[in-house]
């Protein structure tokens, strides 16, 4: 059996060497249309940054090493033209030779990954992308002269080459068509990554758009011409179907290849995976496109095992994913409140801000986290997080318990591992888990800081209950001052009406509802406190 | 109603707090016998060691501050001598005055800890424990003109304390009496750490125990002596169940009080939780003794509930836990080897050795990893760690997938957050997911590092599929070096009969088993590889 590979990185990769070592019979040919297999691709940005120095780190195997190891043949800077379903054959040209030949198959794995999008707008073709080893070359020799550069697209990838761009030296635009960077997280919560751009330096153009690329200098929308020696595309990728879509294989509305939960498309000798193709999206089971390279990866392995007679379902995918900016971390998984709300579902939201560990012991760093939850059900329907450490590990945390089944007030329950230097004895996800509990037993009500303003409008009352001194050094406009210490000998000092507290992150307001509740005052807690409100209304 | 809590830290703490705030009206006394309540018992060694270094940041709360804020009547350095049942009474001492009462309480919590165990040996008094603030202020005080230290006990609390006194620059050694430090860690994989201590300048003393302390030095077993100004005594902890015992309510064989899911004792008006009580074991649903904080908030929390006619179940508990050593982190949750083995149950168990992040991106630290698994239902019976960084993590996530039920091979399908700063394409937790699976599916058999010998003995052959240059660093005795990627071409060249293969970690030697039995000899992979066997054979 002779199985021909597509794209000689992650998902094509794994799947290379997986079938390898499920079918050691199998004549396996891996077609890469660049000069490089298996590389670092997750890597390219930092290599550009001088972050990893050697150039040869980038290159985890060659095809002589996989030829020795896994006797994959491997045929780099080759390039498929057409795919002949009935004859079971792909065209492929020598991209060096200019010869073109033919190459039977009897499985075909479709592994093409994604194109960066280019707008058309004029001097485009002076804009570099990164996509693969040759790219980031090219990147690598454009920054050795250049002192200036545009960073189109604001989106992971986008700031990475921000963030290097800087810490090679450059002076760094970044330009964003939508009114925030990093589609995925919340507005709130993205209010700080895009605060701390901007005090390290990065000039941030929000709801802007190029509209020519000149030889210096990059012009917005607004008129403004931005200094640009250099300037990188990264508006973000288009699945690489063309060659599936010529083959008359099936392909969804949003570009990507169609395939079943065996990673099959519409033709059952032709598997796909990876950037290329749609995944089910966990929350909702909607067409996804989810760019990432371990789903790639794992999709490569479950074709293997497919070919080679094995289970290899596929399962939705939650689309787990996280950037670090500037000593960040940046990461979500499932939904974010902005596409439940686009989607018209019913969510809840709850931010908190916990410490990264016990906050005695020295070197605790504040992180936020998110979580929606769906109010009937209890199910963890995304969560999102932004902080200097311990963000990663919760977010796995929620990823796995999405997975496994877990409801959100099931957070409270979980044992995680606790020592002061690693967490707190009532970890953030705990947390989390307590206050979805508080909210399923009527025990709490919130607002969220969009809520506010209207309901201030509308006549309601806000109750700070943090101290004098925190009330003083910044508050919300119309906020009466009560420490919570205080409110229950100060009751009679309420304006009747509709109340909301809050204090400087949910803990103290949550006390403060509780309080009033059985004093039969009902009132909100401003979800996230002061400090989310501030994130974005300050 | 008026609630009496015993035991003002973790649990009883956690209680009143959350009693407050359900239960507004209710009367809630707190009695504490030490000076001090709501301290940071786990930050405790860490100010013995001068890394927290103001006393007042252990205070997390004072008798006032509680007053005002949860209207609790606290009162501390008060003893509780007795409960009258019957009477709805207990019996206090006012330590400061000798002042004896009595508080009548409608419902009962306690949540008394545990008491560090004392052997009976000559000496013993002068031996300090860690139990509270003012064994805290005692140990400050005895470090400071000490230069020489013996901590009898290698469990976590007697490791914390071994490296804060070394980090005061005190000479410390370190006693055990079972043939490793930390029981619930396995021995290989402890080993490291075990040497990591002594090439930290720890004197270690493995399989001694303490026979004498005399006024500068301690007399072990051995007849050896060691130096010591000062002597802590962490052998362990019993729960302090005696005012339990002694108002006739049920205590466990362990010693631990025995509670229902509602942690009801076998009186209806009292509860009982924390260090002191029996737990349910989540593997076996034996009674287990888990002496750890978050267990105690979260059943301080539910007893709050209970207690206000709220939903208040406890579930089984699996005992996550992780200690700081010298910059290692060392965790666990569920069952250990050990115990499966004593127990008689059948496991898988499989090593691996992940780096914490994709190794081309820098600072990546390798770790160790151990899964254990029911062959027969593929559920996940435990799992431990130890490495600099990222273990916290990994144990996080299959601590919540035990929670969520999912199995061993589902692990693989985990999507966890990637970058190459915070973890790998397939992330350590999927790559144990791989290994089950491939364990599941009949892909892979493999021997144990406490197996090789009786193989090797009964004739089975070892193939070191490593390079020549990691087999002349060091290799295991028997081995025949034959690389993996050689292996295809000099198959002619292997022995006879059984065959045993490995690398450095498993990986190649995976593809070295699947390679051979394609071509009809089996093989087996020394799970962990070299690694795991030289770090306690070699």
């Amino acid at each position: 059996m002779r199985v021909v590979i597509i794209g000689g990185v992650a998902g094509g990769m794994s799947a290379a060497a997986r079938l390898r070592r499920v079918a050691e019979d199998a004549e396996i040919v891996v077609i890469e249309r660049s000069g490089h297999v298996s590389f670092a691709n997750c890597g390219l940005p930092y290599h550009v940054g001088g972050v990893i120095t050697e150039r040869s780190a980038l290159l985890l195997q060659t095809p002589e090493s996989l030829a020795a190891r896994f006797r994959i043949d491997v045929r780099v800077l080759t390039e498929v033209t057409r795919i002949d379903r009935d004859g079971k054959v792909v065209c492929v040209r020598n991209l060096t030779t200019g010869e073109e030949s033919e190459i039977a198959f009897d499985k075909l794995v479709l592994s093409p990954g994604a194109q960066p999008v280019r707008p058309p707008i004029p001097g485009i073709e002076r804009a570099l992308s990164l996509r693969d080893v040759e790219d980031t070359d090219a990147l690598v020799a454009a920054t050795a002269d250049a002192k200036t550069a545009v960073v189109i697209g604001g989106g992971f990838i986008g700031l990475e080459m921000a963030e290097n761009l800087l810490h090679k030296g450059l002076r760094v635009s970044l330009v964003e068509a939508a009114d925030q960077i990093m589609a995925p997280i919340d507005p709130e919560m993205v209010a700080p990554v895009q605060a701390l751009l901007r005090d390290s330096g990065i000039d941030l153009h929000l709801s802007a758009s190029a509209t020519a690329i000149g030889e210096q200098s990059v012009t917005l929308s607004s008129g403004a011409e931005l200094p640009a020696d250099l300037v990188v595309a990264a508006i973000g990728v288009r699945p690489d179907s063309r060659l599936a879509a010529d083959a008359g294989l099936a392909v969804g509305e949003r570009g990507g290849i169609v395939v079943d939960d065996h990673h099959l498309t519409s033709d059952p000798a032709i598997y796909a995976v990876g950037d290329a193709v749609e995944k089910v999206d966990a929350i909702d089971g909607s067409a996804a496109m989810i760019p990432l390279a371990n789903t790639a990866n794992l999709q490569g392995r479950r074709v293997a095992d497919h070919i080679a007679g094995l289970s290899g379902a596929g399962r939705p995918t939650l689309g787990t994913a996280i950037v670090g900016i500037l000593g960040l971390q940046v990461a979500s998984t499932g939904w974010n409140e902005k596409r439940l709300r686009a989607a018209g579902r019913d969510y809840l939201a709850i931010h908190t801000h916990p410490a990264s560990h016990a906050t005695y012991y020295p070197g605790a760093e504040t992180m936020a986290l998110k979580l929606l939850v769906d109010p009937a059900t209890d199910e963890i329907l995304g969560a999102q997080g932004v902080g200097k450490e311990g963000v990663d590990t919760r977010i796995d945390v929620i990823a796995t318990a999405i997975r496994g089944g877990l409801k959100a007030s099931e957070l409270a329950e979980l044992e995680l591992a606790y020592a002061p230097q690693f967490s707190s004895a009532k970890d953030p996800v705990n947390m989390l888990g307590f206050i979805a509990e508080n909210h399923r037993t009527g025990m709490t009500a919130s607002i969220q800081w969009h809520e506010l303003t209207d309901a201030l409008v509308g006549g309601a009352h806000l109750i700070d209950v943090r101290t004098p001194g925190e009330f003083e050094a910044g508050a919300i406009p119309g906020a009466i001052n009560i420490p919570v210490d205080e409110l229950r000998d100060r009751l009679d000092e309420l304006p009747d009406g509709e109340l909301i507290v809050h204090c400087a992150v949910g803990i103290r307001g949550h006390i403060a509802t509780r309080l009033l509740a059985s004093h039969g005052r009902s009132a909100r807690n401003l979800d996230g406190g002061y400090r989310t409100w501030a994130a974005i209304s300050a």
